[in-house]
């Protein structure tokens, strides 16, 4: 019996989570659920339904975790607090600085509810996470680097969008490789945000936009680009859909520690992804069916990534898991 | 109140395992038991005792987990099911063909006397396990490959050691930069054992010794050798005790698979470690303080790191991890 998954949200994410049930035998998709008119949606599986987010509010929809792929601002930290009163469910909540305070609304409404409700599932958070905590365990006396890239980052693509005279950006967040090498060489250096990442920004501009002046925004943007080297481009529509229409990602978590005066070591665990969300959905699926799992056994309440062994997300049993992978 | 620790077994994993209790503070080592008469043996924690192997049998010793370090050949299959009935234990156990039958006979022992006995923890089996597991369960379609070095094998050593007119040797394992390129690259090449590892032998021959029967010897030995590009360099005792004499290790497990026709990604999970027995010791300290938890949670017998989250091998608790680490 496959486990049934039902997927909020059918945005990019939505549809790699939906890519990532297709490799798995025991998910199943029952349904994709929408804000928008369910008739007007296509999606890729023949077999699954498509329905309204309205649909879900019963609790007696027929799906065994609820795969929750909306936006981190505003909709997950409404969301999930929500259908974890109802559905085992998971998110890829990633406001770093709001994660104690959503995990608690979770958890208060998966406990009561008997659910699970796993948050901040997907790379970082999520396997980045995981790899620092492993390390930082190992070696206690380490530090922890973490590099993203290169890759689109979504938010700041938004950010330059939002400027006047701009139609259309992406934006690429580049690891510094003078810091990487500094850092894999056990070297412990401290670096600014400047000597991490650069930025590069592909633009399109309206006609006749003022070039000058949406460069000097973009660069002086605070949070986004004040604080990096920032690159502008300014590119065709053609070019942009010929060489910026895909979302790759990536980076490294690079771990430097001693285990006794004079005896260091590196670890590294660095992702090199074509796909940000088909990843992301690919962790997505593989823990959902932890979370079934785990409430099958009687668990219940939030959890991460951390509170979850990695037998807990492999379809395969404990003893073919140490005859072949141990 | 610290975990208190004892460890079985003072040779170079013994050390190790020392020297990472000393890097966390709620871990505590309370003995060191031997085989050796226990006043032969001086050890670098001044707090804590050295006993005989013997004071163990009586199940009494003040200790919450007894850290093994023994060998996996002949000591670890009788001794780890033997003191689980009696202690928390924890081995790192790697021969591989083994682990289910030495799970089994630990898992009974543990499980009837209300213990945990963690079994094959290090790097590999251990940290590489962990990461070929959860890549496996995030890519399915895809493919796992090991390399190991460039470092030394403990085993190839011993092996040339054996050989007639071998006065010492140390064989480091190094690993083909052309395969480790085209697997990052995510090809998914096949590769045979001998396009993956070369082998390095540094000998020290005895005088008059018949240096080109040694190296004839050396290459065609089977399992060991015969089946790698090996190369024999004769070298002085003095060269072997300035160039030679620690035990850098480290290798990497490189995870290709894709998420949909035609979108790949790439997991590395990569060490390079100055010291192969205090980084092993490290995990080892790490995952004795979950064996300590996971049992005071009412938990036993045998575990793996695949069955252990990554928040119970962390001193830091649920709160500080979601705040600082997710």
């Amino acid at each position: 019996m496959a486990i049934k998954i039902g997927i909020l949200g059918y945005g990019n994410l939505g549809k790699g989570v939906e890519a990532a049930i297709k490799k798995n035998d025991d998910l199943e998709l029952v349904a994709v659920y929408t804000r928008r008119a369910p008739e007007s949606l296509s999606i890729a599986t023949d077999t699954a339904a498509v329905k309204s987010i309205a649909d879900l509010e019963s609790g007696n929809e027929p799906i065994d975790v609820l795969v929750i792929c909306s936006g981190s601002a505003t909709d997950l930290p409404q969301q999930t607090p929500k259908f974890a009163a109802l559905y085992n469910v998971i998110d890829s909540f990633d406001t770093h600085a709001n994660i104690p305070a959503h995990f608690s609304a979770v958890d208060e409404a998966a406990k009561k509810a008997g659910n699970i409700g796993i948050i901040s599932c997907g790379w970082d958070p999520g396997m980045f996470s995981i790899n620092r905590v492993y390390s930082l365990s190992v070696l206690p006396d380490g530090e922890a680097y973490t590099f993203w890239g290169r890759g689109v980052s979504q938010g700041h693509s938004d950010a330059v969008r939002r400027i006047e005279g701009v139609k259309d950006c992406r934006q690429y967040t580049v690891p510094v490789p003078a810091a990487l090498e500094a850092v894999r060489s056990g070297a412990n250096p401290t670096l600014t945000t400047r000597q991490k990442h650069t930025r590069e920004c592909f633009v399109v501009a309206e006609e006749g936009a003022d070039l000058e002046r949406i460069e000097k925004e973009i660069k002086t943007m605070p949070n986004y680009f004040a604080d990096y080297d920032t690159t502008v481009n300014f590119i065709s529509e053609e070019e942009m859909k010929a060489n910026h229409s895909t979302l790759p990602h990536g980076g490294s978590v690079i771990y430097s520690g001693t285990s006794s005066e004079g005896t260091g070591h590196v670890i590294e665990y660095s992702l090199k992804l074509d796909s940000n969300p088909e990843f992301t959905g690919s962790v997505l699926a593989a823990f959902a069916r932890a979370a079934y799992r785990m409430n099958k056994e009687g668990a219940s309440g939030a959890k991460t990534v951390l509170d979850i062994a990695p037998a807990y997300i492999s379809p395969l049993n404990g003893d073919e898991l140490r005859k072949h992978y141990l």
